[in-house]
């Protein structure tokens, strides 16, 4: 065959919308773009898994935590370096994007439909990782204890509410009295400071093995309610740069629906679950238990998504009250490899999305950023340390790895970052100092975590050996 | 709280933007839109696993497949009764979806994205349910037998082609001598009864517990041919009627790249597998097996879309590569709950696109499509059938069985009605014939298979019971 040959068939194929639609015979997606969207996804899924493997993989080896090289392997792939997966919200464009490029070389796609094929694909990935991070508190859900919840609440409340505190008020004075910040930017750089991203230190927990130890099970409580806190936080801060007052009806509103909502899901849920067992028990067809969980999960999920909470809330929930139930070892395996297929497209998109480029000290716009980030990374730390050394009852408790469980501020402090830019109140170098703080706490929490659970372990190992 | 105070607290969080923004802490998508289109999702989702449950377990127990209850459970759900989900592409509008007014009435959407978040929420899910039929075809080919495949290669190739040939030459001159159909648009109704759908008849087979067995080897291996002759049929069909002539350039290059990709990558993937297992062995974090076996799955699908073939065929490429290896049982044992999430997508997504008014007898014009219809299936149903009865060698076969498992059309039939639609050659009585064709075929298939499965085994039952 020759060259012209084929390029006569391929052009009369790449032009033909009938045979472009007969690709697509078992998509009936919406034209001829429907069949490189999907091409589109199943390269983004290829590149995605290939970096959390490599980053987990090499992590792993060098005794770091394989979430973090999930971080590093999104990182990778993302806008920072081969831009093979970047998305139109951090304003990259069509041609920006190498998995855009590759469905044109490899593909035949045609120019016209990059955008809309570019657009469609980055919003159907960005939906896989938020499913992603639903179904990884789900399983964190699964994998927790109610019961230890209750008990350890009251020390988890002092450790969020002391975590918001502390880096909030030393944050928002210190760039104030210290750098000469005005007061409203000074306030959302304090409040992007009071976050925590219960993803990340979940994750991290989980593969520490450390989950359901009582120090695990008080991070997760805190960081629960740390994410309530900060929607609280937000809310406030928002209302105050756009009306120049703090609207209290709203805080009343947000405090007394997610108390309503978390309360009230445990309670139902666990009048609801022996119905939902006798179902499951009753059903004949494959996937009963996985299908029944997911439909409770994400009902709950909605539910607070609805209430302006997050979803993710509703689906640690349903995961609590799930894991209470004779089916809970049953549906934790049957979550696992779905888990496996969801939760690193999450971690990789959030590496994906890291601009590392607000760290190049060589641009000077970036100098006065890096100054105050080194200020706010400070206080981020600290501020969350200390909230280890509020923990009263057992004094056996590993206070330090409290405090550091709650450093990683991940996806939650871009969100401050991001409404305080769009908001105008935040000037170049503010917002690119948050960024730099994020990006720093989220990638030296991993590696921290496991330093401090594992000194614990030697001296447990230690003092065991002594008792021998 | 008063309902006044509520309704201020309700608005102003649904008027605010920046809080709007909070509610997405962990999504990070584009805007106040972002949180919609997940909430979205989830009630799709909801809705989904919900009807694909209720039919599949009513079937189940009155002893049908049920992925007919799957497919019906869509239909209910779908535009020809509840309309909880309906698609942009069947020309349904934000308005006529029921999801969207529950995201108005319970999640405060504001109308003016409504249209936007419909189309997103759309697209996810047809993409969703993409991915579904691509992980359906993985699982088919970890199940089957590459060595049996080819041994029962030569009798599927010929139950294939006779399963082209003969509704096709059967439909085209009975339209044309018998109703007096232009020669076109005879053809094109000819070329839509070629088609088999490889997604219903393996999941029916595989809930028979049937994959194994010769039969459903030589069906698979057949539908698969279909598949493939399906694509070269459109193909010359949509160039006939665009220029008016068939052009062999094309129909080689279709046959070739065919043949090349399956053989290739089979021949290819024996060589590779032995590294993929070594390098699974090597990994240490989760999710090893699953993902490096989704990788190359993915990776065979693009390769098939990207040479315009069909993703599914490289994901079935993929399982049968596969499933020579050590890792087979795990891989199996880890795709069953990811298939068990995605595939209902898929199942209840066609039935919900399967628009029933075209069946109403009421409507004045769809009686000649009726007419029409009737001859259709007929010819659909015998001309599948008889290709049981060229299968050689074995004469113990269930040749019947052979030929109903290739009857149903499902949605490959239904792109042949669309692209012929979409170039005007069809008028509207042929359209709905084909579609009332390919309804009647999808959904009588899965009943009829079990009955003449049901029927063997009796019959070897009752020989077994002779000569004991």
């Amino acid at each position: 065959m020759t060259d012209n040959f084929y390029m006569l068939t391929w052009n009369w194929l790449a032009d033909s919308p009938l045979l472009a639609a007969a690709t697509e015979v078992t998509t009936k997606s919406d034209g001829e773009e429907g069949t490189f969207v999907l091409a589109g996804v199943l390269l983004s899924l290829v590149i995605i898994y290939f970096a959390s493997k490599l980053g987990g993989e090499l992590c792993a080896r060098i005794n770091l935590p394989p979430v973090l090289g999930e971080l590093v392997g999104g990182v990778l792939v993302g806008v920072s370096a081969f831009r093979l997966l970047v998305f139109p919200e951090s304003g990259s464009l069509a041609e920006d994007s190498l998995i855009i490029n590759l469905l044109q070389s490899t593909a035949g796609m045609p120019t016209e439909v990059a955008s809309s094929v570019f657009a469609s694909q980055s919003e159907v990935i960005s939906l896989l990782s938020e499913l992603g991070v639903i179904i990884l508190l789900f399983e964190i859900g699964l994998e927790s204890d109610l019961k230890e919840l209750i008990r350890v609440g009251p020390i988890a409340a002092v450790v969020a509410v002391v975590g918001v505190v502390a880096p909030f008020v030393a944050g928002t004075l210190g760039l104030i009295y210290i750098f000469g910040t005005p007061v409203v930017p000074a306030i959302f750089a304090g409040a992007a400071l009071t976050a925590t991203s219960i993803g990340i230190t979940a994750k991290v927990l989980a593969e520490l093995g450390e989950l359901g130890s009582e120090e695990g099970q008080i991070i997760i409580g805190a960081a629960v309610l740390d994410d309530i806190l900060g929607i609280v936080v937000l809310a406030v801060v928002a209302s105050l740069v756009k009306t120049g007052e703090i609207q209290i009806s709203n805080i009343i509103y947000l405090v007394i629906s997610a108390a309503v909502f978390l309360i009230g899901s445990i309670l139902l849920g666990r009048l609801v679950s022996p119905l939902l067992v006798g179902l499951v028990n009753e059903m004949k067809t494959r996937g009963q238990v996985l299908l029944t969980g997911l439909v409770f999960a994400f009902v709950l999920s909605y539910i607070a998504t609805a209430i302006h909470l997050e979803g993710i809330l509703g689906a640690f929930a349903a995961g609590l009250i799930l894991a209470e139930t004779e089916k809970r070892k049953e549906l934790e395996e049957q979550v696992v490899p779905l888990a496996d297929f969801f939760v690193p497209i999450f971690f990789v998109c959030v590496g994906a999305q890291t601009d590392l480029s607000v760290l190049n000290p060589a641009v000077p716009s970036n100098r006065e950023g890096l100054i105050i980030a080194t200020f706010l990374i400070v206080v981020a730390i600290l501020g969350k340390v200390i909230t280890g050394f509020t923990v009263f009852g057992n004094p056996n408790l590993n206070k330090l790895a409290i405090g550091v469980g709650m450093i990683p501020r991940g996806e939650v402090g871009l969100v401050f970052a991001g409404v305080g830019s769009a908001s105008g109140a935040l000037s170049e170098a503010t917002e690119a100092a948050i960024i730099v703080m994020v990006i720093s706490t989220t990638f030296v929490a991993p590696p921290l975590l496991r330093l401090v659970f594992k000194e614990t372990e030697t001296a447990t190992e230690a003092v065991d050996k002594v008792q021998e």
